[in-house]
């Protein structure tokens, strides 16, 4: 069967190249193409020399990505993708948006976060937010297909089950997430140069981060009411990973076992999200490099306080490997193909 | 005039290192003696040797540290220091425990975290508690002083100026904090070999972690009320500091501008409190070896949340600096001196 | 076809965990029991939750592994290979050991620098030296291989075109190298104690480390005569990797060319050897978790000394994947079968 | 006694900013102001956090730097210092260049490496190569002094007296280098970009580096005749230090006592130099924030090389801490005055 040919538009970037690495790997698919504003002409390998001999493609311009690829994954700055979703949508292509333009409903949130405007109703209306594990029936066949921030994986994967059985409260919730430094981009600023991050730890746009709307969105979702959530990310001085610390009051009803029970409802039969044995926390050095979301419980009976760590690959179950996933169910794949990854142990 | 011999019982630990480093630059004390179980008969500097040809002094007795020293820092396991501490008070001695034999107020708190047991309840009656900012006057040429543990610096000084004014309600707090590798000591573990906790990032001691009562202990002699706080310590992969993200949920009548002053009304004042311009986030990097506890502000109106971020190096503000502070004040000297240190920049 | 029963003895050290990991996605061969002494009893995904799900085998005891597989691969300490070897053998299974015991040719060398002996001659004349880049006919079809050690994969490769195109000359010749701390091993030590190692670095054993001989049989089969070399280990405070930087005088004969030519004519077929275009310099990170060594050349004509820079994962190419392409090589399979990773990028 | 008034040019930059918190501590010098392109007008604390209420010192420009300053730091690009170290000249002021318009001596090695030219001769003729221990008599109240570079720092006093005894060989000397991060500057780069940088090690700059000429400038020095280095660097994934791996032929008559004996005569009265014991080696851990250097030596018998290993801060010794010891010198101070640091164990 010939593989489905991928195209990466934006290949250059950290969650495009990561993209290459996994269709790389990935037995049905592909590279067909990529491009790059930057590169434009040079082989991905002159930039990311890891790939040296490996993937040696050189970056060609966006409307050749289109033109070769069944799929394309855009990882685009915010408000550049929805015309090329339109062009994709036009030919009858995939398209996967890696970037924040079709994930939030409602239009209102993307003006006030983002600052830009839906440019197309009809194509909004056609896009599904790629989440698997909560909106897996929805995203099955679909062809637009918005591929979640990273906080916005990890603090819901924490969360879901719990929040969808009523067994906490929908008010007061925080999430106190650290993200590795890979999520900010490969262009050099001053705060992720080296020597200002290594052996410092700081929070940053503490209550003001773009991704609270769309966890809200999730979360509201699953709750079937508002859910208002205070975000707090901080900056890890490592590579990848996130570590979302989930804070809820308990729900007055709520047992331990209720809420275990309600995390293997639904988490026992989904591949990538690993609930660990009571005791163990969750930890990003045991999911890096591939596509599981780790999941810990506890609770504070002391101040009627549940606590869910969750622990992502911000790159792989946080972009590129999500993606890949929304990729298979798009196609109609076995959803964990190219991905049954083995997280190194060190 | 005379310095002040100085004696550090258990000088080989990470406190114990570090309160003779301080030590070594303090213009009105000197080391007289130190002690180590496990290196008795080596010098300080074959155990570290950044100490080379800067002290070389070799680790005696205990018993000798303490006829030789005024001052005795005792840096040892948890349950030893009430015996040496009743020795020091017999002769004299200024005794300021690291460990935490004295921090608790409460023998039932101490029984229950700790498993031990008050050995001379006269003795505990002398102790006072030492952090200075917030019980200075009660510190001044006392004799026996309990230094606070790490988080139990942090967290308090992130809060309690809201936490008095009552512009924060007392029920729902949450302290996320995040450590750097240095507060679990120098002993070698699989948790903290180099290659495990490298590019890692996980919470321990989930809402279950000692310095809870200490910190609960502090909250609520400055609220007048009990105040339950659900702490969660993660590990971070730096050497040195503390970062707390402090929740609370602000009271009615909490208004942007009463928090910040209450703040500056509190900490102006204080040479080791920084309070940061509004919009800046306290980062441990810029308390790295110095004995600063900076403090950040920020207000989620959104959900009714206050969040107060405090940095501090562990190992000084959280530890041998405070010490040292607790020194000054003991023997009436500036506060300061021997801790005008520059943080360096990186 | 049945796959390739895997047996690893040692399981749950550095070495042996990651011969799981390749294993779990090798398309020729599966795991079919580990042992360890320390872990018996135990899962592997205990000791490393990396693997939680993916691999939850228990440790056996060393006879049940030896039973139930084809190849052995054996991580054990210095010394203790040698009777699993021979019971092995006699079993008529494939046996790979990670360890030192078969890798040097000469006894007196074996007793000079690891203080034992060769206890069966006859076992030692029928292993085979497992670096296939050098000594690839020879490995085919073998029963005992003995797996090299990590500097002594990326020396050699460093240096063998030009030494046995004799380009250089045998003697004068440094190896400066630099190892991540993977390299150490599982167990917990002072030195590599996170707070010790993170912001240091340091040589160590220096001209005094036990891959010296095995480094100088290697490059003197190559040479055709003895070559001595001065060798010093660094301590990187990374997790994997080796960058070795080999410095040798040009032989008379030598022009830039010349030494160019010797490289492609020798690696240009070479699957896991990238020899990087003019100018770039081999880096660490560019080959981590994968089995490829990157060879980059330079030549400073004010001094007459070649440099050559190879750079490898210590744990793939260095142990585990090296060990790998052996046991492909021994049963007649692709000698990448199962090793075509791709090195992240970042 | 009136405090020497200190001026800092380019004082946001890594080295400027190094040199103001050693003033902040020196008992005989203070700030009077300081300057900055990028920074005019902000204060110091807002660039670098973490000198918050210790040096809030407004950025002003260059010409009110000289005007109120008796010495001037200039930490500029390569080839702005020639015409401001004339101004200070005619000014009678003290000029420290932090770059390298001063440092070498011959032009035509400063026109092939650096690309310029020197602008008045008269001028380079007054300036002084600022490396106490090797030329102290000749810095003493002199009023323009060229920092050395950090490498030029760490390899000359690595072999300087095994060099200056003849207990080496000039020809075939090697000085294998890896530095820390800080090196490189404050301005973000791809390369210093923390992903990038992170888990990861490389050389650069290949027997190519600038510091080259500097280096056997001054072991040429040393030995009374042409002294060619195979100089390569490294960088470190951690902030400071340099650690300088040397290597030379023995001379026929060197002895292991001789070589012991020629630095004992050279060192033992170096305040900043610490020759270690035999067996240890040096480590850049055990210098950061420090003035020291440690030399550490080793004998390869079988391969009759000598191998000296040297560690500074390169943003002390290698650069601002060795500028205050020349300030110290210049200005007829103790010349530890300032600089009694005692590097952190951990």
């Amino acid at each position: 069967m010939k593989k489905i040919q991928v195209g990466v538009v934006g290949a250059t970037g950290y969650a495009g190249a990561e993209i290459c690495r996994l269709i790389l790997g990935h037995p049905e698919a592909e590279l067909a193409a990529v491009s790059s504003v930057s590169f434009q002409g040079m082989a991905l390998s002159e930039v990311y020399p890891a790939y040296y001999q490996i993937c040696d493609m050189v970056c060609e311009d966006q409307e050749t990505v289109v033109e070769k690829s069944d799929v394309i994954f855009a990882a685009l700055p915010h408000g550049l993708s929805q015309e090329l979703a339109a062009q994709c949508m036009e030919k009858g292509k995939v398209f996967i948006d890696m970037g924040a333009d079709f994930r939030l409903e409602s239009e209102e949130l993307y003006t006030q976060w983002y600052g830009g405007s839906f440019q197309d109703q009809e194509l909004h209306r056609q896009a599904v937010y790629g989440l698997p594990e909560l909106f897996r029936e929805k995203i099955k066949g679909r062809k637009l297909i918005a591929n979640p921030g990273c906080y916005t994986t990890a603090v819901p994967l924490a969360l879901a089950p719990a929040l969808k059985a009523g067994l906490i409260q929908p008010e007061g919730i925080i999430a106190d997430c650290k993200s590795g430094v890979t999520g900010a981009g490969r262009k050099p600023t001053q705060s992720n140069h080296y020597p200002e991050l290594n052996e410092g730890f700081t929070a940053y746009k503490v209550a003001n981060h773009r991704h609270t709307p769309e966890i809200e969105q999730t979360l509201s979702a699953l709750a079937g009411q508002v859910v208002p959530v205070t975000f707090v990310p901080h900056l890890l001085p490592i590579n990848r990973g996130i570590l979302a610390t989930c804070y809820a009051r308990l729900a007055p009803q709520a047992t331990e076992e209720a809420i275990w029970e309600a995390y293997h409802a639904m988490y026992d039969g989904e591949f990538f999200v690993r609930l660990l044995p009571k005791g163990q926390c969750a930890n990003v050095k045991n999911v890096r490099f591939a596509n599981y979301c780790d999941v810990s419980l506890f609770l504070d009976q002391r101040t009627g306080t549940f606590i869910a760590v969750s622990a992502i690959d911000n790159m792989v179950k946080g972009a590129a490997g999500q993606a890949v996933q929304n990729m298979n169910l798009a196609f109609g794949l076995d959803e964990t193909s190219g991905l049954r990854l083995t997280p190194p142990a060190f």
